[in-house]
């Protein structure tokens, strides 16, 4: 079932380690097949070094698992709220990759510091709040990825034009059009956070890009108007 | 004799250089055989590219060496207090790692920022007081030993729960039930170490997670109520 | 057309990831033949994995396009600007690398410290002002080589002594003689901007290294009286 | 001539690359042969891929060539001078290390924070004062040895017990009973250099360890009472 799609997720799975952004098993990538309306995940815990493309997990999204012989990751509510109410969302990826976590875990969103950023995430990197006692609790998986649909929303921001958030004391999130977006995505994150922090660390009275240089390198390689790279590339 | 727990703790011994916590010696790792109350270490000073797994060293609980043709690690009465101490230990790992040894030798506790570490430590990470001359002067390795016991006890630590310790001014011991499960909480506390320096460095005011947060990671990953990875994986 | 040059703009492309100079795509090198005054560059967004020497696009000083299956790189109107104003520059690249990114990010100069600047480049590397909002939405790639010229031309900076510059809010272009010596010199400011930030963490009223060691490293290794290295090596 | 100690010197010269103690060709080690008054160098700016034993240098105490069909390292005058005045050295290292550079740039010494410091050296890594004017212009690189040799003899501190040195502005240099030891100890001040920085940046107010675990660790490794590692390992 879907063996193409567990493949491509298998693979961007395994660009995890290749880039960096996993210690041992922290970090889980999905796709959603937006057809059947099922998604598949990373198995939960198993290790990268030992995963395969028949250890995915096919979930549907009321949250069953439809096939797989493992348990699908412990994060997959999360990934599951997402695609519910995201529909442009085709691949979401979650990891604690170091900068990034660093600066979920100090509670503050990344400024847009420069055109590195620009280029793919429009405006800063939101850091939202922790979630209450009672949201831990009750449905924590589930409460994580309702809380980024409801704080996205609130603030009018476009899934498609801020494609990451950090989840205070805990890490990032990000996601694309399918899984390998996602995980592209995640990289360019885990390299905007540590220039945020080295750049503040060198000028700490930084202020961010100003707005039009932003607006020119994120419409520089986005939407009609994009001259960046090759049509079809 | 114990052929296949020296090839164990050889295997685990050279994960360190593989998880990039050491430099030349500066590590090293034991397992304990409850049943013969006979513990098997790293030679002294011995490169890990020259290491095989006849060359670790068989002692007893006494201190004895009962096999092995090397001096055992210099650091093995450390090792042998915490054996005695805590039967729930069954592996035991020293090294220099670079941040682990930063926070060690600023003489700070690392405080939980994040669900990294709560995944894997309950609380922070006590850094004991340095030792002082006549500890140092009269049986420096063992005090060192009887120091994280004292301290453990004395603040109702369980050992199980926070696998890992700092000793001011020198560096980190970690545990676990064998040799393999500290040297991965071994790996654990270099990268919580890393991002919580980072995490300070991005926001110096910043404080560590809700304890509801901290409950709820831990408790996801330990105990009867355990939900994260495969059951027997 | 001009094989051989493609061959070393495709080496000296290659030469970025090899020295961790570049994430996924951000990154162009170019060299330019003088007698038939074309220059050679990366096509835009090419993965380097996938890049080959006939992928290299050939471009004349007018900014036509005059071999070529792909677009050239989205900043070849930068290196041309500079062709143009410095007959002294025979390669050009443009990079976002970790550290003089973040200083350019952060808006400040990186002063020189030490003699490992000093063996390349002749006082401080400047970082412009960021252009202005016409500057952006008119021209933006010529106007950035433009304000590199004008600020060279207005300091009086020679650019063969200070073969590098940071654009703020945006990264480093560096050049040399050929496009293979403009990789070197990227190489050279990496290094140098991660050791100047170290060196201010170390010591935040840490002040440039005299002008006399400047002066001699610096003439140690350039002008009539060189003597590190060997002749014609 | 010297054919065996060409090959070692040639082999620790390509561990600088390895340890990632060198960028380009900013390293040079040489190694001594007492007997008959040579040592034998690097060569100047010879890239390490393309360096074999037989492009190393014989050079006589005078500052004679005696061997060799390259220039010797441009640091060979400050070589010499160590040779000359500590017949305890057999080797030398000199970097541009990353870590032990920043110090150096720094202008300020290598407090002793830990054991692994204190392992390996007696106290403080001491920062001598930049050269002045008239020592730059008249001959630098001996000027730079002779500095060394001053310092050390005035502060009366023991090459053996402190093998390395940051020169304000420039860089480290380290030695040992030959260049495999230099190399060996070049590698332990770049990691105490790295954990001393982060050190501070955890705890500024972090004071020194105690000078008894300071002792205690030193002569723990060195002196008639040592019990760490093999005899004759």
């Amino acid at each position: 079932m879907l063996e193409e799609l567990k493949k491509k997720v298998y693979e961007a799975n395994m660009l995890l380690p290749k880039h960096g952004l996993v210690t041992f098993t922290w970090g889980n990538v999905s796709q959603i097949d937006r057809e059947s309306g099922l998604f598949i995940i990373k198995p939960s815990g198993v290790p990268y070094e030992k995963l395969t493309p028949e250890d995915m997990v096919v979930m549907d999204l009321n949250g069953n698992k439809v096939e797989g012989r493992y348990n699908p990751s412990s994060d997959t509510p999360t990934h599951l709220e997402l695609y519910k109410a995201f529909p442009q969302i085709g691949g979401i990826v979650h990891t604690h990759s170091s900068w990034a976590t660093s600066w979920a875990q100090s509670g503050r969103s990344i400024p847009c510091y420069g055109t590195t950023h620009a280029d793919y995430i429009y405006g800063e990197v939101p850091c939202l709040r922790v979630l209450t006692k009672e949201e831990i609790d009750d449905a924590y998986e589930t409460n994580t990825g309702r809380l980024i649909i409801d704080e996205f929303n609130r603030r009018g921001i476009d899934v498609t034009a801020v494609p990451a958030v950090l989840c205070k004391n805990h890490g990032p999130f990000a996601w694309g059009k399918d899984a390998n977006e996602a995980v592209h995505n995640a990289v360019v994150l885990e390299e905007v956070a540590k220039m945020a922090a080295r750049t503040e660390m060198i000028n700490p009275d930084v202020k961010p890009a100003p707005q039009e240089l932003q607006d020119k390198h994120y419409y520089r390689k986005h939407g009609a108007n994009a001259y960046y790279g090759q049509k079809g590339l």
